[in-house]
């Protein structure tokens, strides 16, 4: 097979045309749900999770036939060029399965030193956030928009997002709420969604923990193509996963990250 | 001025496409908020709560001339029909301030014995929940669909949804975590937007409490018309306002009430 004329963003939305078509049907089905689980079936997220990344995976076939995957469901394709495909069908299944429109496919392209693009896409919403070298941008309901993060300068006027109270050890959920005591505003329960507001300059902080690489990858790049910064909790890299703190800009990071060291 | 021929779901409709309108160009206008605190003005959650509310009553004006109107904003305009207009123009200001598409319009009308008919209505992503003695509807990105609540019988198969931890005494918290602990979900942060899951079968509890009336009137409109039960944490009306307990069916939400009974 040979590569195609399309350049990596275009490939990438192709994908996240792909996903939708196959994550949609599935969703807010609670009746096949229920169903399925009756007769010892798969539950939609499960097949849902699985068809997206199979379609994903069809484009990749057809694009980029010599790029490495790795992704959720499937696991790794070694590539001979150095770049790997990170993928996440559904990040969030809890919210998911609760019918939220939280949850996302989450699509990076990753180079030897982590992520140069990537893709938030909320397919109930129609909404796709953006982020590489030569893109920040958001395509949703109302139009396009530039992202751009915000000028935040201090905790106290931050607007901080996770996923706890329900995730994360006892030690991260400690130093997650040695930070929240200090901002003006802690919000709960949005997914991959957070990561989205964020690069849109609508929130400061995110803080999580117990990430796969995939669920932190296309994050990182639409947030760096923003102008924010993702990091650890000890300010070093945070594409392989773990400890994730997501800020809007370098003050309101380095004011979060004095905290979070001592977790 | 005359009444017209619109039927009340129809005048409600109309209400409900004013309202996002005048909301929709101030949500997710970061900047704008900023410049506006640094001079002393309005933030732009206060104005579209103004602004929307007050396109809501001029539909009424033209309309429903000699009907009751309490709203969040401009308080109490009282009728000579028995029959008022209850009103929230953003429902979830925290959530409208962080971006998230869980905030939403609620309104209701409102007889003798409580409401007789609501909408909640999320307007970025185009998704409106109605609900009367004549219909149970949800319209949104992905079409049309009836509003059915969920059949679970038992508190370990519930997901359950509220804006804790964030809100309610101490009190109010040990109840709600008192029946959290027996379920098989909780999600946290979605604001009016659980009631209209809930509605559509997509959880089976929400728990909340500090609530005014023009909180929760339209969601026990839309909750009753999908087949789901919603009272205080007594089991008494709730339409007042304070602690509110919505369930998708009476198995779920007499197991429910059995605990709240006692905080």
């Amino acid at each position: 097979m040979q590569k195609t004329s399309l350049n990596d963003l275009e490939v990438a939305e192709e994908m996240a045309d792909a996903a939708r078509e196959a994550i949609l049907p599935y969703f807010r089905q609670s009746n096949l749900e229920t169903s399925n689980k009756l007769s010892g079936g798969f539950d939609p997220v499960t097949i849902a999770d699985r068809e997206a990344e199979k379609a994903m995976r069809e484009v990749l076939a057809r694009h980029r036939p010599d790029d490495g995957i790795f992704g959720e469901e499937f696991g790794q394709v070694q590539g001979s060029t150095g770049r790997t495909w990170v993928l996440d069908p559904i990040d969030g299944t809890r919210g998911f399965i609760s019918g939220t429109p939280t949850w996302g496919v989450l699509i990076a392209l990753s180079g030897q030193d982590g992520p140069i693009m990537g893709v938030i896409d909320q397919p109930y919403i129609g909404e796709r956030f953006l982020g590489s070298a030569d893109i920040a941008q958001a395509v949703g309901p109302t139009g396009t928009m530039q992202l751009s993060t915000r000028s935040t300068r201090t905790l106290d006027e931050a607007i901080l997002f996770t996923t706890f109270p329900e995730v994360g050890s006892l030690q991260d959920r400690a130093g997650f709420e040695a930070v929240a005591q200090h901002v003006r505003l802690t919000r709960y329960g949005m997914d991959c969604y957070a990561y989205a507001l964020l690069a849109a300059g609508q929130v400061d902080l995110v803080i999580e923990s117990g990430l796969n690489s995939y669920d932190i990858q296309a994050p990182i790049a639409v947030i760096q193509a923003a102008g924010g910064i993702v990091t650890d909790w000890q300010g070093g890299a945070a594409h392989n996963g773990g400890r994730a703190l997501a800020a809007a800009n370098a003050d309101v990071h380095a004011a979060a990250l004095e905290i979070l060291r001592n977790y």
